[in-house]
């Protein structure tokens, strides 16, 4: 008897499993702050799951080649880097501002990066309002300007940019792109080459995310990250919640992406300083890979 | 020589700013929460400030006839009670839950003392989604149910009802209601009686904002919410900031009210545990002043 052509129940479930966890990508944001790229990957890859987001700090201190290497050695899609834009040339904290050809400079390099390790998406995080300024449509001028510099350089290099819309709350020092609606603007006006990460903890509470996702269709729709809101938080930037933990039916917002077309990974992105950053990394994808096959 | 007749610049100025005071509210959430409100209508009405928003639970401490007496007495302005509504049946937090009974109860209450204390607007704060749940759209049907019932009750009384869109941070546990486009959309189909509080904080990032405040008009802009979102807060609850200090552009707001027909009150709403809390209420009740004459 082949075993492979009448599998038992257990194999089935056992490959079905697989199969789903294929379609997970752990941002490293998710896993606590000393654990090193390399280390992420290894962890990752051990659960069989599909994908990993990189971020470029942890990035440059692996190294680009050798993460290049790691990342095909154990088989990840790497569904996004993290991050480039930042157009008002502050980081959030806004203690160290950079020049207008400084900002596009980095956002150059975030390109090459992305290139090199065949990242689906580079994520473009918009940028606030410069420390002391309180012209909302002159920083978003600034976006639109920025991301018509950066997005020649990406179709060269053949990295395709995804604007993450953030929650409204990072609106001053973050993200003065808000919705979804102001990304896909942005996407009409600037042509190929350019999509949406939709977010569920930016993008839950928005009356019009719906019609937003079937308006950005499969052409627009280039990530899916998830995590829940934790009903009473007190700290939107870093107390994120699990999958299940919180008031987001992600169920709904999975089948809303898919019937609109995206057919790539739900990339699982959490920061937690008081809850997963205290617990050791292969717990924490433990759990991310149980909640994705239970609740997503 | 009659001196009212040929004023000197410096009483002009006197005049010209006691004018502008007028137009200025104090809510007194803006003062630390040991102050009673017998003690906050002194402080208030000894500035000269036009007018003052009372929030429930001290005007019950206060008794409800007594705090009529003392609001006539001293000739303030009542822009507004707060607050009715919580629609899900919970306060933030969740400790305590109501059944739809016990909560247009507590609204049925709220509006009659909004009648006797003579309040320009009842503030409605739609509530969040119940601890457990995640059917945003269950709770946002809730909230149209809900204003459906108390409506009638507050038309009878002679109550105008101010929807309060709450910025998306709070759509978990505080309101559903996110945006003027959702509010506007309620008034739309609940007709006469109720309108929208606009509050600089909750809604200065909504890309949409002015063109939902000329869609209001001056039928259903009824009270003008005013502080600063700083910058790099970490805590969008209890961390608002004083006019001038954040990245709001109030007098452009301000401008949008006014040229779309609004012409009540500027009524300062600043919840600041760490800083002006911490202060003695009548200098914070005096920079208030010197803020609204100098930056909204």
């Amino acid at each position: 008897m082949n075993k492979k052509k009448i599998p038992s129940k257990h194999t089935d479930e056992i490959q079905l499993r697989a199969l789903k966890l294929d379609l997970l990508s752990i941002n490293q944001a998710t896993l606590p702050p000393d654990v090193t790229l390399e280390s992420a990957i290894k962890i990752i890859a051990k659960k069989e799951i599909g994908g990993i987001a990189v971020w470029r700090d942890k990035l440059l201190d692996c190294g680009v080649t050798q993460a290049r290497s790691l990342l095909q050695e154990h088989d990840l899609v790497v569904t996004g880097l993290c991050r480039a834009g930042m157009f008002c040339g502050e980081e959030a904290g806004g203690s160290k501002s950079k020049s207008w050809d400084q900002m596009i400079d980095d956002n150059f390099a975030a390109i090459d990066e992305a290139a090199e390790i065949n990242a689906q998406v580079l994520i473009i995080v918009a940028g606030g309002i410069r420390t002391g300024e309180k012209d909302l449509s002159a920083a978003r001028t600034f976006v639109a300007d920025g991301l018509h510099v950066i997005l020649e350089r990406a179709r060269d290099r053949g990295v395709i940019l995804a604007i993450e819309p953030l929650h409204p709350v990072y609106c001053a020092n973050r993200s003065v792109v808000s919705t979804m609606k102001q990304a896909l603007d942005l996407c009409d006006v600037l042509g190929s080459g350019i999509g949406v990460a939709v977010d569920a903890y930016h993008t839950w509470w928005d009356p019009d995310l719906h019609a937003q996702i079937i308006r950005a269709g499969p052409e627009r729709l280039l990530a899916f990250h998830i995590c829940d809101w934790l009903r009473d938080t007190r700290d939107p930037l870093l107390d994120r919640g699990m999958m299940g933990d919180g008031v987001i039916d992600l169920q709904k917002m999975r089948g809303w992406m898919e019937a609109a077309g995206y057919s790539g990974l739900c990339e699982v992105e959490i920061f937690s300083e008081r809850n997963w950053w205290q617990r050791r990394p292969q717990d924490v994808v433990d759990v991310c890979a149980d909640r994705f096959l239970g609740d997503c």
